[in-house]
């Protein structure tokens, strides 16, 4: 006979498959003298079992489980549905993952009419009784039979008339609320409330095995290949009430500070309460030290039992636990949730106190979690009590607080003045970029997480929350509309101040306070690392991180600051470097705009020639600063008319400007108008139909590097093509690169090493790798425009119906957030096979906005690349992910 | 000793490797003993020799030439050098296929003062001879001494002074030319030109050999993947001179007539004149039949030679020669170029003639050639005195003459009053429909072949030239400003007659006569096909084509007239039933916009309701013309902003008409807008957001096809999904499609039977091929879009550099016309074998446009695929193509 039910006394932790989590962890506890309230657990194998039989119990489960209950009666000492002394369960599913769509718990299993009364006796508490009857018929309502909750909610607010709390409830009123229920249990669900407690726990049961397949369930298996073989376990466990009276209490507690790591117990309780009233806030609970005092004996057992936990576990324990007339019983244990501070803290002093391992530390923090060491956070306290306006997506790490300014030209002047802005935007686009920089924050309405607002504020290291929906932008009137549910909520106005917190997503109202991060105040000399224990556990973590992995971490850096912050973050060189980038500082964009409009081969070159000494100046800044590191340099890249201005009264300032018809300038903007931007002139085509861009961009490269190399700098250039979908298009720019690199050599003296090579950012540059690998020495896989074309989805337009993509399970991530793996990785993998097919030892690297995705990290670890890239400041981000990628290989 | 050198007496038509094209087609007249002025080839290994040796003449090679030059001199009897009986020779390059960048010929070569008197005397012509000479001096300078050309042109212009001709200069001024082009060789290559014989031939042999390894014809060679290791060869031939008195002529002839396939002797000749004399077209030459008069024996002579040369080699020859003293000589014969209705004539009249087989036959016709016998085409006559205006690309098949009419609402009121109308525009959008569906033809400044005119256009069969960059279009104006080389030519003006010929691309001022097509006529039932040849010599090729191709073909056909058309030529079949296309017909774009502009969830419902009976009859139609055959309808695709106006004006009219605010509907409008509408809000997306919609489509759908079955009508419809990236898209409109379909065959007791499938367009869908087709049940490669994505490159942007691309020999072909094999065609296979895999038997098909292009229909064949679909005028094209691809499969 199969066994289908383990008493928690039979499980242990390694039986997670069988057991599922909840049950695997409360048998580990019982297994280890904590004490547990008594119970048993259905195995996930009889879930399957029921399902192959019809959806009925597997032969002998029924008859093991009242066995079971019977070794369950005789631990506590009551009898279930014994009217005198009854036992009353828990019933709850466990899978091995808790699961969206599984069911909740039933509480206070086992009372009818009869045990009822029996409970108000024993209790010598008929209110309590009352009020554990009335829950446990809306549960079981709810839960088991599928009775709409609004129904039960509404009784229970047409009782309370709207004014009194749940706990005004008199007990009559509670018995009265609990046949109203079991009436509209009736009508709707057909069936009369079951009285026999074996009933209700068999219901009960196969309700949790039901779950298993309800649509939800599967949805959720679907979307993250979980098999359905897996199967739920159900925990049938003791009840115990910590609000029978004053020496009865409840709380939850961390062994160490969940914020800041201290090695602490952290937590608190409350007097005569449940569980569910810690979690509601109705009183406020006490610190978990006070308990010291109030009840010494159950504090000292309880900080014991936690001490044990966390040595057993080996990581910081959440726990739950209920005092029951004295007697202190543990109802859950796991490990707990911290802060990214808090994690490396503890990650590192585990290690200290040899309770695990570096590497073993290193899988503790999850990689995202190191931005709170390098950017402003809003004050936690402060946060809690600040009025909300709005939630976005948390583009831009760090906390800000400002005054609205909807202006770039006016954000980069109050800026100059001392003033604290926050851009707010519709959306914004490359001509805004001053103001973005004079920005403590950038805020937008729309565009998703690789809007150009979010990439450049990420490139920036700077505050961001973008689509954010709910605000209106009128830049005419100087408003922004929160809009609430189609409501109105506040008009804001330019000027008001807002607070954007950009780990979290959030807008506040008014100046929230925040808090500096103290890494960067080292980096940057401000703070000596001596008086900064942050900085020490930081920097320690990470070299442990670097002991590990395999993978390199470069940055994209397209200045001077940008490329000095990302090698004290400690990337190995320069990934992308965007020269476009350089083009909107002071009045270089004049020259650029005279190239753009240039009639004629002379007049292109003659602007030219004002551009090139200004790209030389910043190359060789960039070459100095990254001295003895790679800096891989892409060529022109983005569609010309991102260049120029738009609206009919700049196109006119800027015709006057350039001394030239405004009637003409305005037919050229319109002749660069396209239909599909991203799929037209830009990339590689400009540098194709306008050669002499290529030539004076590899000039201003090689001199900037002769310069610099006589001054006895170490300069690794690698000049990159851009948007090649054929191998004739690299070999005709790199012939570019080539011939001016000779003649920079033969005119300085100066031997320079450098590479050629190019972005695969078009399916078709990787289906045909083979062949570029002929011409190119290096791979970067831009995987911002891979995934566009090979979703054929634009970035800019996809907010209109990716995050109910992402929201409705089509798509289990963001694939401009992170990699997707199915699609864009296989052709990433593609690449690197057959480039290297054709080149062994081809260098590949990655440097679209993936590069910095831990996720993402770890699938260019296993594809074999050499390198990601990423913005400055998630260097450090890859740098973990890099090391849990060779660490989660070896399992 | 390796043989270097072949006599014409040595080699034969199977030689082709070693002797190149030409050596082999002279050997094998020589050979059938066709009198062909004596000669040898130096072989295609030479060449290689000649590298692999540092450039100098393997061992044996000059000494076998000048072996072979005593034989010539004794077969001809003339020695070369000898200043009384000169020997000249011409010199020609002769790869296996001829090439660009390879060596043109040297004429006269043996030509030097002294044999230049002996010429004089010998011809007793001294201005014959000092022609010859001139004509020798300047050839050799320019092509073997590489001199620039237009220096000698220079020196011919100064003496004619602007108004005489050649013919017109005396022996003397020939005689100081020659002077004056020796002086500039002298100057220019810095070398005397040679007077040795000996000298000359050596150096114009090596000047062959270097041409092989010039720039152009190594980038030709790399474009077309053919092997450098294949070498030229080089042709040295006795002159023979038809300029030498009344006795000679020269002349070229086709052996059938290649305008007509008619079996008839067709050319023309020219008494005492050289073969220059009649390409240049300076005096009129007379038709070849009147040399039966003039020259009755050398007549009957060239006849009979003609025929044995079409006899042995099994096809039309077009042959050139030359009579020298009342001797006729044979200089070259080769296949004849012929129009698409005399090859197919001359095709099918040789297999009853017995000369060749069904098979061949059916290699003998370009597919694209097809197009003339069902398209009205410009009357060859009267092309020729026509005026050109300009020249696009030829986008849609015919010609048709109308005015010029610069606005659809003006075209389709004109072509209703019966006017013939050209729609000329800078480029078309899709609510131009009415007025291309009214206009005669299409004539677009912009655009590339796959732009929306073109695409529009050859799926209505409409004759149309796009992307005509010499013309500027002035709609306020009425004006269509003809430029050439930046300069106005023209300016016409509304109401203007053009002609265009949308075979060729060209577009001519005023009327010029067309034909119609009799194949059509014959369609159409007004015309028997007793009393059309054209029809009868079609439909038998045609049917020949059907025993041998695998490939299904279907057409794309969005309404019942398409439908009908596309039967009617033998489509299988519809592959591509866009139903957006029956949006904008009449009233029916009120209710489609709005649905669009609807608020709500009713208001949608309500406004698609409008919308579905129409879509319910336009599906019963096409279900009753195509009973029997399948028909694959596409759920909603396009960008929704396509179905709104954008005007202002236009907007608030339709605001009236709707009877909503314009503010409202200028935001809706508005929001709508997106930077990359290619890659926005579209395909399965609209259906997603919206499941209504799909409902509604689906819903018209099948009961269309019930009702058609109640009526005994056969119904196979195939629901496609668009744009799908990853399974649960169409997982998701699948399980609406299938809803409506039971819930119609319960409502109607009708079983109907369907497949649900889906379009692979993007690299994502191709590359996840396998989970896909757990839902597909058949695959349409919608390689439009798949090009798109696979290049990141928009059709309609592409304009701007794509052409370039093409004549840059980045790309051998632009991908939108002929399907990319190295790219998007990896992805096919990709998708084909994958989807396979899950699904063995999966039937996959293409709708593209490449459907309907040779070179892409005979891929689909080797890739696999089930059928091709596209444009209903192109199934013939596509039905021989797929005949095609099978006997190539065969070699």
């Amino acid at each position: 006979m199969t066994k289908w039910v383990y008493l928690f006394t039979e499980g242990n932790a390694s039986m997670r498959e069988l057991l599922g989590g909840k049950g695997a962890g409360v048998a580990e506890m019982t297994r280890t003298g904590v004490p547990v309230p008594p119970g048993f657990t259905i195995t996930t194998d009889c879930c399957n079992a029921y399902y192959e039989n019809g959806k009925e119990f597997p032969e002998g489960m029924w008859a093991q489980a009242l066995e079971a209950l019977k070794v369950v009666e005789g631990q506590v000492g009551r009898r279930f549905g014994d009217p005198a002394n009854p036992l009353l369960v828990s019933v709850r599913s466990g899978a091995r993952e808790s699961m969206p769509g599984m069911m909740d718990t039933v509480l206070n299993l086992g009372l009818n009419t009869q045990t009822l009364a029996g409970l108000a006796t024993l209790t010598n508490n008929p209110r309590f009784a009352a009020d554990a009857y009335r829950r446990f018929v809306q549960l079981f309502g709810k839960i088991v039979l599928g009775v709409d909750g609004e129904k039960f909610e509404h009784v229970m607010n047409e009782t309370k008339g709207g004014v009194r709390q749940d706990t005004d409830l008199s007990t009559e009123e509670l018995q009265v609320i609990a046949e109203e229920f079991k009436a509209i249990i009736r009508q709707d669900a057909g069936v009369e409330f079951p009285e026999n407690p074996y009933e209700q726990l068999r219901m009960a049961i196969a309700a949790v095995f039901n779950s298993w397949m309800g649509r939800r369930a599967i949805d959720y298996r679907r979307v993250y290949r979980i098999p359905d073989s897996l199967g739920t376990g159900v925990n049938v466990q003791t009840m115990v009430f910590g609000n029978m009276g004053s020496d009865c209490a409840t709380g939850v507690a961390f062994t160490r500070n969940p914020a800041t790591g201290a090695n602490e117990l952290f937590g608190e309780y409350l007097v005569n309460a449940q569980g569910e009233d810690v979690v509601a806030g109705i009183r406020t609970p006490k610190p978990i030290a006070l308990m010291q005092d109030e009840m010494p004996e159950v504090y000292a057992q309880f900080n014991g039992i936690a001490q044990m936990l966390e040595n057993h576990y080996k990581d910081v324990q959440d726990v739950e636990f209920t005092i029951e007339r004295g007697r202190l019983w543990m109802l859950q244990t796991r490990n707990g949730k911290r802060t990214g501070i808090a994690a490396v803290k503890i990650a590192v002093d585990l290690v200290n106190e040899g309770l695990i391992d570096r590497h073993t530390a290193l899988t503790r923090v999850p990689p995202d979690m190191l931005n709170q060491y390098l950017f402003p956070i809003v004050d936690p306290d402060a946060a809690l009590s600040a009025g909300r306006l709005a939630a976005g997506l948390a583009a831009g790490p760090g906390a800000a607080s400002g005054v609205i300014v909807l202006n770039p030209d006016e954000a980069a002047a109050l800026a100059e003045r001392g003033v604290n802005v926050i851009l707010v935007r519709t959306e914004t686009a490359p001509e805004d970029f001053h103001g973005m920089v004079a920005a403590q924050a950038i805020l937008t309405a729309r565009g998703g997480l690789t809007s150009h607002a979010a990439v450049v504020a990420r490139q920036m290291g700077k505050c961001c929350v973008c689509g954010c929906g709910d605000l209106q932008i009128d830049y005419k009137a100087g408003t922004v509309t929160v809009v609430a549910r189609g409501e109105v909520v506040k008009v804001l106005k330019a000027g008001d101040a807002i607070t954007v917190d950009g780990h979290a997503g959030l807008v506040y109202d008014g100046e929230v306070p925040t808090r500096e991060s103290e890494v960067l105040q080292v980096v940057r000399g401000t703070l000596s690392p001596d008086d900064s224990e942050l900085y020490r556990y930081f920097t320690t973590f990470l070299s442990w991180s670097d002991d590990v992995r395999r993978l390199g971490v470069r940055a994209n850096a397209d200045t001077p600051t940008d490329a000095r912050v990302a090698r004290s973050f400690g990337a190995a060189g320069i990934g992308l470097c965007r020269t476009e980038h350089m083009f909107f500082e002071g009045d270089r964009i004049d020259a650029v705009r005279e190239m753009i409009v240039a009639d004629s081969l002379e007049a292109r070159r003659a602007a030219l020639a004002k551009i090139e000494p200004l790209q030389q100046g910043d190359f060789e800044q960039i070459f100095t600063v990254m001295d003895g590191l790679p800096v891989t340099i892409r060529t022109l890249d983005p569609p010309l008319h991102e260049f120029l201005p738009h609206g009919d009264a700049e196109i006119t300032a800027l015709a006057t400007k350039l001394g030239i018809a405004a009637d003409r300038l305005h037919a050229k903007v319109d002749s660069l108008r396209e239909a599909n931007p991203m799929l037209g002139f830009r990339g590689c085509r400009l540098g194709i139909e306008y050669p002499e861009i290529t030539e004076m961009q590899a000039r201003a490269i090689f001199r900037a590097a002769a310069n610099c190399q006589s001054r006895g700098i170490k300069v690794i250039p690698e000049i990159m093509i851009p948007l090649v979908g054929d191998v004739s298009e690299l070999r005709k720019q790199e012939e570019i690169v080539r011939r001016v690199a000779e003649s920079v050599m033969s005119e300085t003296g100066q031997p320079i090493k450098y590479l050629v090579g190019t972005m695969i950012e078009l399916p078709r540059a990787a289906l045909t790798a083979n062949r570029i690998a002929e011409e190119a020495e290096f791979f970067s896989f831009g995987t911002n425009d891979l995934t566009q074309t090979t979703f054929g989805m634009s970035r800019d337009d996809a907010g209109r119906f990716l995050p109910k993509y992402v929201e409705q399970k089509l798509l289990k991530d963001d694939p401009f957030e992170v990699l997707d793996q199915d699609g864009v990785g296989q052709l990433i993998q593609m690449g690197v096979e057959r480039g290297r097919a054709t080149r062994p030892g081809l260098k590949t690297g990655i440097c679209g906005e993936h590069g910095g995705e831990p996720n993402s990290v770890k699938f260019c670890h296993r594809a074999g690349l050499d390198y990601v890239s990423c913005s400055p400041y998630r260097v450090v981000i890859a740098r973990l992910a890099a090391a849990q990628a060779v660490l989660e290989a070896r399992h």
